[in-house]
């Protein structure tokens, strides 16, 4: 049936295999995404919503780099708000509450759209090797497909484990089958694999909910979206609701903790520390007697409502009866119960910045087979594997995100880097560099670079090009342009600013930390030359965070620059560690095990102190 | 999780199951739908098209009837084709092509916005049942549900067994779990249960395809639609492409024939006789060396095709390789081969004409796991199972259609009569009176007693009253008006049809086969009666097709009267039929079997002969 050899495989059709397949045929490879259910491409397996803290910048970023989630989520989105507003630039981050429906379907288009993407529904059972190289996939019918790469995405599915208080059964998702024969062959190959667990709430029927018990959470009065594209923004939007847990409710809970997996053993393996079930949280918390819930529609025309806040995998009668006394679900009717999953992944420092695997030459994973949680980060991660299994393909040079050029290369860095015991989320506390890693310059970041593989388009060039060029000239303005003290001391004095006696650059005023760009607009001078340039409201807002926080900018720079150095300094691929007598056998062990590829890299390990780094330095000659 | 006791419980959500929970919760009855998977309500499971010979008419009745498939139908269509429509009207047979995705998401949406009905996902694995009457479901989680009524549409997943050439894997369909658990314990209540099979083609990919070497296969030119209600009419419309099998396509076929589960005896069950899959049409006309292939869109704007007649297990690769050599189909890429299914049904024998099961009270049976094959079929038996599930508990009667008032009539009197040995699909020739069920009215044939039992809104109730008023006006203007030969003869002259001498009414005219009302249109009179009225298209096919075939109309009544009487022959329910010693043994055992209610249905009992219906007219008194 595949007479002819494919570029990449992709299995995996969630976020992380979507990307990837659209990255690589996007490229100009033959692809082909095998998934066991055509009907569950871009499926939102837990809450219907996309981006957030960090996650929202990388959303950003995937758009900037030429990935579909920003595209998708911006056609598929029922709300939009910028989360952190009142803080700095750096910590604004784009979310969206998303038509669970719609969402899928329009990823399941966009791809269709791919000329180079195929598509093929079975199982992948097994992987086809020769020499220590991946040559192509095996599916349960005993289907051999032939390609240069592969990359695996299986999300929950490697031998998936559904919990629901004492009972269990095999499964990749509540009412979908597990997946099996990965696993066994990677362990086989000489690959470490480990469990992790995941959670997810109960869904609810809307209908049975009383919302006027509950707090209103609307959209953002002007929303955004997130790609650099000409996506629509919103003109309606739909409201989620906060509500909270109780004495009463932890003690409902409570009562079904001898049954809990969570508590009793059964669940043996680690699950996300920032994404807790409402179990978890009423033991780690025990002093806190109230949770927040949030209530979240699952699309413009369902009634079906994701309960964010109570995933948990207790006894369905205990989550029953507990979430029944929560405020305004009362009546509450279940569409199903919560429950929480166990898989396979495989620690990810056996895989190289590329996420190649470092066994085996032109096998790439991608998302939670690597230890993560997330859409955003699956997503970026089958985006980067998509890329570079392209690149690698055609030997041309690796594309690697640096630390302070992504959060996408934060989060590989990590992942390969220190690896992961419970499974990774993004913060913008792990970014050394977050100043520089915003939102609203991803596509400055991001653009040229994939641009220059092939990846992102002439469009997308053009429209950075544009923006740079506007963004520039009008910071340019405000360094060359001078105020009169008359013109601009009002403005002071109703900011509670100290008066100017003497006339100034703008760039001056402008940079004092109340005045906005809604001040300067005041000016004449300003507002005209917004009009002359027909500058929007992007342009504007770039110019602001350029200006006002370009002294942190510079700082940020600066000290990613002093990073570069040792980025420049490369360990050789098989560097004997062994013949470094002065370094800590710890450190020995990590740096064998990890193989990094930069004295930095070998810095941010955990157990490599910055004395040995010295004493590699030295021995590299440095 | 479920404290109050439901009315009624659906345990399914296909076509049945959906048309069983909107009927039920739209009469009044509390009603729990139970579905393996919340995601796949209303999923067409074989080809995206609805309606067809017979199928349409029975899309019809259900919209008259108040059910819902032929609103989703019209929502969802991207082709609509009235079959037939050369043929006198009994014949005439609406068809659509369905968007796949928008078809299970118009049933999502308008299921959860019928206030009575609930839905909740899991699978159920046993019925509970108390002194021989079913008073609920166990899932598989172990809750128990209590309703007073349990309606079963199954479909193909109980014991669902999947084929493709030598392999065999459980599922209900591709990519999904089969059910376990029903089959078991109703044949520990007494049923009797078989084994069904039925098959479906390969999905391939659009973009492989080359049209031109097809031939398209559009919609009609004015598409007319399903519902009786306000639906809106197709403004655009996707192409259909006709291709062919050849001697080549077969000889490539038959290499894989040792490996088919169909010849060599893996597959014991029999399949639908009249949608057979390739191999079994190859086999059974070894003298053709052609086969009609249709090439069906999935939606608007998936590339994703259905290959209709191209149905097959054969292994995979002879799949392929036999389809890449059908004429536009050399580049062919698969989505996923084509595979036949095995699955647990129960003879319909063991039914009421309710769809209640004569073992289990309050236990009813609707779909496939009645021995039906189509879609339409199953909705409409979901339809009827959900009315009087409804009435039952309401202790209301029971709704049962006759032979001569709905094709939804004479599928259930020939399954509970007949019982089916194969997959028994409705066809035209299987109503006795098929003139009075047409397509066109079946709003006044049905809708009248729907909304007497409470299903059929006031709506639909009063827009068939207005249209039954209009064609009886307009009837009886045609009886009453007179023509007078100067004006007629030109229109007769130019039809070749003999002129008249005198005056008479425009009845007659028009009763000339080829007149239509065209033509009577062109009479000033009549154009000039159907403007100040205002009547529509609907109107004017209504009057034309009452006034045309009036004759076998009348004559069909007529016999339709004469069963009606032996209808009226009630045979007490537990009638001993061993003490009528002159009954032929074969007629003893069978009406033993399958108790049938009146003479009129015992005298469709094969083996039951017009003397054992004399003796039993004797021995009743009649």
């Amino acid at each position: 049936m595949f007479e002819k050899e494919y570029d990449v495989i992709v299995v995996g059709g969630g976020h992380a295999g979507a990307e990837a397949t659209a990255a690589a045929a996007n490229m100009g490879s033959r692809t082909l995404l095998v998934t066991m259910n055509l009907q569950t491409i871009g499926q939102m397996s837990c809450n219907p919503a996309m981006g957030g803290i960090a996650k929202g910048q990388i959303v950003r970023e995937i758009d900037a780099l030429g990935g579909y989630s920003g595209i998708i989520t911006d056609k598929s989105a029922i709300q939009f708000k910028m989360l952190n507003k009142s803080k700095g630039p750096a910590m604004w981050s784009p979310r969206a509450q998303n038509d669970r429906m719609r969402f899928a379907e329009e990823w399941r288009i966009a791809l269709e759209g791919t000329p180079n993407a195929d598509f093929y529904q079975e199982m992948v059972s097994g992987l086809l090797e020769e020499n220590g190289k991946i040559v192509g996939v095996r599916t349960s019918l005993g289907i051999d497909i032939r390609a240069k790469a592969v990359v695996l995405t299986n999300g929950t599915f490697l031998n998936g484990l559904i919990h629901i208080g004492e009972k269990q059964f095999g499964g990749g998702r509540a009412g979908e089958k597990a997946a099996t024969g990965i696993t066994e062959q990677l362990v086989d190959f000489g690959f470490d694999s480990g469990r992790m667990k995941t959670g997810t709430p109960p869904r609810v029927d809307g209908r049975s909910l009383d919302y006027s018990k509950m707090i209103p959470q609307p959209g953002d009065a002007k929303p955004e979206k997130f790609s650099y594209l000409d996506t629509q923004k919103l003109t309606s939007q739909r409201d989620c609701h906060m509500t909270h847990t109780s004495a009463l409710v932890h003690d409902l809970l409570r009562e079904g903790f001898d049954r809990s997996p969570m508590f009793n053993g059964r669940i043996k393996s680690i699950g996300p520390r920032y994404c807790p079930s409402i179990e978890d949280k009423i033991n780690r918390f025990a002093d806190k007697d109230s949770h927040q819930i949030f209530v979240e529609p699952e699309g413009w025309n369902t009634v079906e409502v994701y309960v964010n806040g109570f995933s948990t995998s207790l006894p369905e009668d205990i989550q029953y009866k507990a979430l029944k006394s929560v405020k305004g679900f009362e009546e509450v009717k279940f569409f199903r119960p919560g429950y929480a999953i166990e898989y396979d992944y495989f620690p990810p420092t056996q895989l190289r910045h590329t996420l190649e695997t470092k066994l085996v030459d032109n096998l790439y994973f991608a998302g939670q087979i690597n230890g993560t949680t997330g859409y955003e980060e699956a997503a970026s991660q089958g985006l980067m594997a998509g890329i570079n299994a392209h690149l690698k393909i055609n030997e041309k040079e690796p594309f690697v995100l640096k630390r302070d050029e992504a959060y996408i290369g934060v989060l590989i860095d990590d992942l390969i880097t220190k690896g992961t015991e419970e499974p990774y989320r993004m913060f913008t506390s792990r970014a050394e560099y977050r100043t520089l890693l915003r939102q609203d310059n991803a596509d400055l970041r991001l653009t040229p670079k994939s641009h220059e593989i092939g990846l992102a388009t002439k469009e997308r060039m053009q429209k950075m090009e544009q923006k740079e060029a506007q963004s520039d000239k009008f910071i340019q303005f405000f360094r060359k342009t001078s105020f009169v003290p008359e013109e601009i001391n009002p403005i002071l004095e109703s900011l509670d600013s100290s008066k100017v006696k003497q006339s100034d650059k703008l760039f001056k005023v402008f940079s004092r930390p109340r005045v906005s760009m809604d001040h300067m607009l005041q000016l004449e001078s300003v507002s005209k030359f917004v009009d002359e340039n027909d500058f929007n409201s992007e342009i504007l807002e770039q110019a602001e965070i350029q200006v006002k926080y370009s002294g942190y900018i510079e700082k940020e720079k600066n000290n990613a620059d002093k990073l570069h150095r040792l980025e420049n300094v490369r360990i050789p691929e098989n560097f004997d560690y062994s013949k470094l007598k002065s370094l800590s056998s710890e450190a020995r062990e990590k740096l064998k095990t990890i193989k990094p590829v930069t004295i930095s890299q070998a810095s941010r390990i955990s157990g490599v102190s910055p004395s040995d780094i010295s004493v590699l330095l030295v021995f590299l000659g440095r």
